[in-house]
Order: structure tokens, then C-alpha cells, then sequence
């Protein structure tokens, strides 16, 4: 149920959807890079790491952490989000970390600038990611590693089924594509991979899973998303592209809010998940 | 893709579908049971595990292998596959096993028997999977754990797309369906478990992944479904049932067999998993 951090904020409005983006971290989100991160770190302390599409810089942080002798750079297309991001960091104490703004099509950095480039949640987002893939590899040192991790939304797997919760998954299915982005990214990320030129031994594919099922996630995502129908970005967008009325929203904001009442629910889906050896 | 062992093979026949049910062990289809198991052989190693639906029994001799002063029971509804059974625990060497026909809904064990009661891809082939659970309880020791793991076939998750692999994908769903089976097992466990008269507090759930993305894993996912469409017990009901045509399977096979070759193509699904304390 992470968005996508290309969605946008408001400065000064504490959005709501940094509720489910702010417990992300390099555990939750990254598990499939960070053997290979702990093996680079061995035979080189120094190593440099870009973050794509950073956001609130969650993930960001908790990589600087396990690098403390290297150096994290997160990028986001969204200046507004940059000063969240920096807060993140000076509250978590972490000082080898810089942000800034761009685009993944056109990273601000020469050939070769990092020992890892890492996104999550961007690729689902774009409408050519094996462009983005490709300027990751770019920018990424001969012997790197680009890693990629994306959400395929349509292996969605809620329970109880609601009306009113097929609506909202049709909903976020109607906004991911009308913005350009792909609703069964996770099992694309492979062929988007080869698209950007790479050959298939250089890549490494697994699946993890994204989950809402202890009472305390259920809140969190119930929250999150209830506060973004009737709020947040995602409800800006879905009128801008007439994808629902305020009313449809407050109806599927009040299903959030009872399935997160129930023992029996549960929200999950799948995450394609690539390590590309340059 | 694991069918599920209820499906049932002829005697003397060497059938398809272990190609796909016998790289199965423990490691790969009870990865969230294995912590608890092993912390319960840290205080008894002797511990006691009954395999429900145990099939062509590579799962359960790998349990006994982990549990090597304990012992593991393997029980099917089909008699057929007790054969094999036996066989892959000869040639690997495992004598704390045996193997015994049996049904879930009437497991032939005295209340509190084992430590450990398992079952993986059982639940989504039966009518009330709840009555099974309840069952299972039933044979384990208080104190002692159940553990499901059952597939959420509906986030099968295929690529690249193509039509008779979409047809593929209605005929096994059908098939579930048609045998009083649930497509959307993975989703329900937590739900099935509660129905079965345990405590939201009781039961861990989380969830897995199954895929088949290499060369060597596309291969025998593809060999096993095309012989079965060729040949096997899935081809057989799915005439019974009236899902397709031969004409339809061989298509099908065909597709399977193009889809193999492909650098890009994957395949993956859920599995919702869960541990109740009892």
C-alpha cells in the first residue's frame, strides 16, 4: 500500500500518506539487497549508495546506518519533500546522508558515481522505467549493483472482501495508470531490466510481500489511507481525473475504518524485487 | 503451482505432477514454522510432527531430517501416494518417519498427540477448511503449534501475457472450485483459523512467496503443467469436469512449454502462512 513516493505533499501540511511511507526502512523495504550491501561492506567500508525517489527519506536513513563509513545520496522529484527528508535524518542523529531534488530520467550525477542505486516504488510510478533503469545503471560503478524493488498492485489480497475496499483497489489500479504507471509493475521489473539492456545472468529476481494484518498495521493503513481520501493527494488527483465523487471517497474511508476493526483482516500483495550486477 | 496432494496419482505410473511437489522441502514450504520448530527442539528434542496431506513426502522427510531424535508422521487421504512416500524416505536415509492414509476432517490420532501439527496446500482444496483446523488442534499438544501454509491462487502473477496462459490460469481456478476447493486460500487463513475457535491472539500470520523465474525453475514449472495437460490427473478432471477440451490442453501445454524459453517470463503467487499457539 506504498503509494509511490511521486504522488506529492504539501510543505507545511503534514500529509497523511507518510504514515504508511515513514515505518519503511532498508529491513522492511530492501531485505533483498542488503546480504549483497553487507558483503560490499566488508571488502569496502566507504561505500556510496543513491536512493531514487527517497521521499521521506525513511529508507534513506536506515542505510546511511548500515554504511556509517559510507555515503547515502536520496533524490526526489518532489522538492517539497526534501525538508522532511533532512528532518528524518537529523532526528535519527545520521550525518552521512545528502538530499536533493531530480528525476530518475536525468540523474544530476556523472557515469559511475555510486557503488549501489537502489528505488522502491518508483519504476510502478513512470510510464518508461526501463529508461530509469537504464540511467540508474548509468550512474551506477562498473562492479555495482542497481536494485529495484516494485509493487504489483494487482495481486492485491484483501480480506474480508467490501464493496467498497473493490472500489478503492480499482481506484488506485485507475490513478497508477492514468499517472502513467503500471498496476502489474512487479512482475514487469525482470523484462524492464532486460529492456534496459542488460542480459538476464546479470539479473537476479525474487518476490517479497507487502502485509497489513496485526492490529496495530491494520491502524496504520486504515489511517493513512481513510486520511488521504479525505485529504490527501490521492483524493486531489482522483477528482482531477474523475475517478470518483467526495462521496464515493467517504464511503470507502468509513470500509477502511471498519476493516481495521476485524480479527480476520488482512491486506497483502506481491513485490517484485531485482538485483542487476553491473 | 503446487496442486495440492488431494489430487491424487496412479500407482505404478510415475505422474507429472512430483516434478513440481517433490523439490518441496521443509526450507522452501514451511520457512515460518522452522524458528518455533527449532526453538521447541532447543527444550524436547523428541518432539513430535504430524504432516497433514504429507503427498509424495519430500516436505515431511525433510521436517524429520531437522528433527532427528523426534519423530515425524505423514498421512494422506490418498493411498496411492503412500508408495512414494516411502520410497523418498528410504533413499534419504530417514528412519524416524512413517507414512499412513488418512483424512483431515478425521485425523486417527488421540486428542493432544503431537507438537506439531502442519499442513501446506491441504486447505484450499476442501469445503471447510475451518472443520480441518479444528481437527488438527485437536491431535496437538497444548502448548504445542499449527502451522498452514495455503497459496492465494487469484495473485497468480504471470509474465510475459499471453492467452492460453490466462486460459490456464480459469482452468485451474475452475478446477479448485469444481473439487470444493477456495482460489483465494492464502487471504482466509487467518479467517479460517478464527472460524476453527481460536484467538486472534493466538495465531501469527504472514506471508510467503512461490516462483519460478530461473532457467532450471522455468523448466520444470513448465514440464510439470504440460505433462499434466498431456497426461496427467489435472488433464483427467478437468474433462470430468467439463473446464476444456484436449484440443484446449494441448494449446495450453504448448504455450507453457514457449513461455519456458523466455528470458522475461516469470511466475509467482502468495502463500498466506500461519502459526497458532495452542
Amino acid at each position: 500500500m506504498e503509494q509511490g513516493q511521486t504522488l506529492g505533499e504539501k510543505p507545511g501540511h503534514p500529509p497523511a500518506q507518510p504514515i504508511l511511507h515513514e515505518v519503511r526502512t532498508a529491513e522492511t523495504s530492501a531485505a533483498h539487497l542488503l546480504p549483497k550491501l553487507q558483503a560490499m561492506k566488508e571488502s569496502n567500508p566507504h561505500l556510496t549508495l543513491l536512493d531514487v525517489g527517497s521521499g521521506s527519506g525513511t529508507i534513506s536513513v536506515s542505510f546511511a546506518k548500515l554504511i556509517p563509513d559510507g555515503h547515502v545520496t536520496g533524490i526526489d522529484l518532489n522538492p517539497n519533500i526534501l525538508g522532511r527528508a533532512r528532518a528524518v535524518a537529523e532526528t535519527a542523529g545520521v550525518k552521512n546522508i545528502e538530499f536533493q531534488e531530480g528525476s530518475v530520467y536525468k540523474l544530476p550525477f556523472a557515469d559511475e558515481t555510486f557503488d549501489i542505486t537502489f528505488c522502491h516504488q518508483v519504476l510502478v510510478h513512470i510510464g518508461t522505467p526501463w529508461d530509469a533503469l537504464h540511467e540508474m545503471l548509468r550512474v551506477t560503478k562498473r562492479g555495482g549493483i542497481v536494485a529495484a524493488r516494485e509493487g504489483d498492485y494487482e495481486t492485491e489480497s484483501l480480506w474480508p472482501e467490501h464493496p467498497e475496499l473493490s472500489k478503492f483497489h480499482k481506484l488506485m489500479a485507475g490513478l497508477m495508470s492514468a499517472g502513467g504507471g503500471t498496476p502489474t509493475a512487479g512482475r514487469q521489473l525482470l523484462s524492464w531490466a532486460l529492456k534496459a539492456g542488460v542480459e538476464r545472468s546479470q539479473i537476479t529476481l525474487s518476490y517479497g510481500t507487502t502485509s497489513y494484518s496485526t492490529p496495530s498495521d491494520r491502524k496504520i493503513c486504515s489511517q493513512g489511507l481513510s486520511d488521504q481520501l479525505r485529504g490527501g493527494s490521492l483524493r486531489t488527483k482522483a477528482l482531477k481525473f474523475g475517478l470518483g465523487t467526495e462521496t464515493d471517497f467517504e464511503e470507502m474511508a468509513k470500509a477502511w475504518e471498519e476493516w481495521a476493526t476485524r480479527d480476520d483482516a488482512t491486506l497483502a500483495m506481491l513485490q517484485g524485487e531485482i538485483l542487476v550486477q553491473k
